[in-house]
């Protein structure tokens, strides 16, 4: 057995700061350097940030970070950082084509580099893009420990990267990642990682990116398994972390050079010697995995603030409505930026009820934050006089007025304005364009009505279990929800029951089942046909929303495609 | 020499509507079959429209084209119309995934079927997201001529399919397009096809699609090439045609099934005899090419008159400002729906100069379209009084409340909405989010300004040479270009000059140059950091615009990506 300490720097890169990570990355290796780290990992595209997309299509770009890797090489070894194998994922180039790249830096050299072999191409992700696939698997001998490399997506399929090294033989495989959260995806990364250190046999030491970025947020999560699977050590979620571990790994098995399941294997050796007996450190605590509740509201947090502060923003103004969506959008920004980082502004009109602005004061005060009151009576009465509106004109204009007054004081005073829509009102197109729908990022575009309500009391649970004030007025999450735009107006008057509503968002949204599908799991065909419908003409709205942190697998946005021009109907 | 008449249906289909689809097939093929025509070809995916997007992943509307497409069969065939080969693409699924499909329909039954080989995953297109690539081609012969089939990309790609069935043997290869319009594209597809018949040893029979699908449109120009290369047939752009032409095939050469450049090629035997001399029809002549401006302002008459009538709209609302964007836009929408479905609207502010009313009135007069004058000075008073708003903020509050008052007018009388911006000032951001940008459709997004100038002059001398009244007043396109949202405003003020700005954009945005390639190309560095700055924050604004006509490479829409959080600059 040979003893090895490495370090996983789970780090909150921006995209495009080559500089700024570089010194994220050269921070963290100091730190696992004095912390006595024989190997870092970074994660996937650690140097440029995840995912640069289009950038991608730029020469000087591609350029300008493969340069920063060698500049990084010897940067650390300036640093007195060079005895430390540090992996550092990056964009590069070579005649093929475009790479998804990860590099081994050692003594201010790159020593060993790889490409990530399976592109995927689903969901969120559009890598046969951008990248050329790699053919190739390097493997390098540290203190006679043989550390293979896989790349994120590598793990992700069957076959390939870690069946080579698995026939190869490696001691331990290291893997750069950047793969987005969604809701409980740590219980199939965890099993699957786990899984592929069996068949590599060996540990794998699993470092993922963390932070937000756009509609992605990366929970971080990183952790190593041991080659039967247990895992010996995780970081937390949501936050940077520096996780060190203490290996103790056997040798001298078989370990070769040549084609393994259609990879060619290439070998570079830095010293044989095993490292001198030395004493481990005590196992750092194995972090708890979150609640789902709690989870989802941490990926809701960081989706915000990493949008605003990594976009240059200090602060944030919306509409308090009184309503639950304007309320958990506020708790969410609080909890992101701090109280006084945000703006809420009462608007009401003339169908505005009472305890729509009471309890839109009492948030505010709640929450410590900013607030103020901007009746939109006169505003909305100089459109609809002029224009003589009624109905749904009048009822949209007052939607609009509200949105160009957010604007004019976002103008006026430097906030970024939040649209406070959930997914279930976006989905179904219950919403008004350049209205409530006017933001620049929207937090809870990807939480449906019903789960908004359950994070507001889980929040609230969560205040009093610390003694705090429960930040959300009870009486904005027990009312009947309206848009109040008409008198007596009420969401149920539009939208069916929004539990009933849900379960069929679920099915048709996420699932992408038909209408056959939707009868037989027992739902009204009439409903279905209704919300389907709804669901269908809504796709243009959607399209118009600002980009809100994503928080399942098809949220609205990169990951979901439509036509606009689209005749199909599930119903037909 | 064996003889053949084959109908090349260039059809406009709507995406999604399979049974309207197919009866645009039926009646296309009855015609073909009364002009005596033997083969039918039609265009990529003209059962479902291209592109279907993410349609593609919900398993009814695949079963549904399947479906679609027997059901074709059977009907064609009871149509009368058994006799003609008829080759109609679609969307399938297999064992392995989903498919690009084209079958050849005979007497009512698929008589063969193929996979698209090549899957673009660049630009607009994100076939890997989609299908798995076909490794089978299937050679029908029919009265003893040997046909073979491509679909669209499989020509763009050096290799495979071509080259197997030059190898195999054959006497014809038709191929199935959706090749979206790009300026000039037919330089490159005619010599492009030339070749590929050439290497196929065999006439090549190419169909595209026509019509508007959201921000692509598809030209059609489909055209028949000889096996040296000779145009033998070729069908007008941007209108549905059908294009029967005779031909007289060398036959008799080896033609054999089995491996070729690692494809499986089929073959299926319809009929072996010779057709019985006829006399063949005349040659159609060959639609001449358009000139530049002409394909472009007919593709951009084309791109929103699909993109209003196939959304279900019947006329379009917009702002007239007396400026060249909003003159060129409504001379677009007048071509595209008449003049009665065109609503002109004047919104003077405080700020605004006599002549924009003026001219605004002209464009309207000569245009022959409806037209009013709704002022907003009261409208804004109200935001600016309550607000204490100047400056910026009191400029953007001018342009929103003009984008509420059209989407209220919208509202009440029901026209779809046009955003009136050209590529220029999108690209730099020089537009009022929420306010200019407000609309469904844009149909200038993708002109630069100084092209837009163009357009104007090549539209009134059109008009001039036709005997008709010019539709843009002269003094629109000569006066210099102002927001007019403060006293003496003009686009000078904020930009460098046009014809300056809209070179370099054309080379970072189009050609994603850097700032050494900039340079080199003699623009003042000051300049250029100005101007990448502009564009590189611009992003969201980008994002949040409707869509609109693309006709260059590098359109502001789906086929440019970039991260909206980003700290990439060309000048660092």
């Amino acid at each position: 057995m040979v003893q090895l300490r490495m370090a996983l720097a789970q780090l909150n890169p921006i995209v495009g700061d080559l500089t700024g990570n570089a010194e994220l990355i050269i921070e963290a290796t100091r730190k696992a350097a004095d912390a006595g780290a024989h190997v870092v990992v970074t994660s996937e595209m650690a140097l440029t940030g995840y995912p640069v997309e289009d950038l991608v299509l730029r020469d000087t770009f591609v350029r300008a970070s493969a340069a920063a890797l060698d500049s990084l090489a010897a940067r650390l070894h300036e640093a007195g950082c060079g005895d430390v194998l540090t992996y550092v994922s990056y964009l590069d180039a070579d005649d093929v084509g475009p790479r998804d790249a990860a590099a081994a830096l050692y003594r201010g050299e790159v020593v060993a580099r790889q490409y990530k072999h399976h592109l995927p191409n689903y969901g969120v992700f559009d890598e046969y893009r951008y990248f050329k696939p790699g053919q190739t698997l390097d493997v390098v001998r540290l203190h006679g420990i043989d550390i293979g490399m896989v790349i994120c997506e590598d793990i992700w399929q069957d076959g390939g990267p870690i069946s080579a090294l698995g026939e190869a033989g490696v001691d331990l495989v290291v893997a750069p990642n950047a793969s987005p959260y969604e809701r409980s995806k740590d219980e199939q990364r965890l099993p699957l990682a786990a899984r592929r250190a069996r068949e590599a046999g060996a540990p794998l030491a699993y470092c993922n990116q963390v932070g937000g970025q756009d509609d992605l947020v990366f929970d971080g999560d990183s952790f190593v398994v041991d080659a039967d699977g247990t895992v010996l050590a995780r970081a937390p979620q949501f936050t940077e972390h520096l996780l060190v571990v203490d290996l103790d790994l056997p040798t001298g098995t078989s370990h070769a050079a040549g084609v393994f399941a259609g990879l060619d294997v290439r070998r570079t050796v830095i010293s044989d010697e095993p490292l001198p007996a030395y004493q481990p450190r005590p196992s750092p605590p194995l972090a708890e995995p979150l609640s789902d509740p709690a989870e989802v509201w941490s990926a809701l947090v960081m989706g915000l603030r990493d949008y605003v502060r990594k976009n240059g923003f200090r602060s944030v103004i919306f509409g308090f409505s009184g309503g639950i969506d304007s309320a958990v959008s506020a708790a969410i920004a609080v909890d992101a930026l701090g109280p006084d980082a945000v703006y809420g502004v009462s608007m009401p009109s003339k169908y505005s009820s009472e305890h729509s602005q009471s309890d839109a004061a009492e948030l505010a005060r709640r929450l410590g934050c900013h607030f103020r009151v901007e009746p939109v009576a006169d505003m909305v009465q100089s459109y609809v006089g002029q224009l003589e509106l009624s109905g749904l004109a009048e009822e949209n204009v007052q939607a609009r007025v509200r949105g160009v007054l957010l604007m004019a004081l976002s103008n006026k005073e430097g906030h970024l304005v939040l649209a406070t829509g959930n997914k279930t009102e976006i989905a179904v197109g219950y919403s008004t364009m350049y209205g409530d729908a006017v933001g620049a990022f929207a937090p809870i575009k990807d939480v449906f009505k019903t789960h908004v309500w359950e994070l507001a009391r889980w929040r609230n649970d969560a205040a009093q279990q610390r003694g705090e004030t429960p930040p959300i007025p009870e009486n904005s999450i027990t009312k009947p929800p309206s848009a109040e735009l008409r008198p007596d107006q009420l969401d149920t008057d539009s939208l069916p029951d929004y539990a009933l509503l849900d379960d069929i968002l679920d099915d048709y949204v996420e699932g992408d089942r038909g209408f056959a599908d939707l009868l037989a799991q027992g739902f009204d065909p009439a409903l279905i046909d209704r919300v389907v419908r709804m669901v269908d003409v809504a796709e243009y709205k959607r399209r118009q929303y600002p980009p809100g942190t994503k928080i399942t697998f098809k949220a609205f946005g990169r990951d979901r495609r439509l036509p606009l021009t689209n005749r199909w109907r599930e119903t037909h």
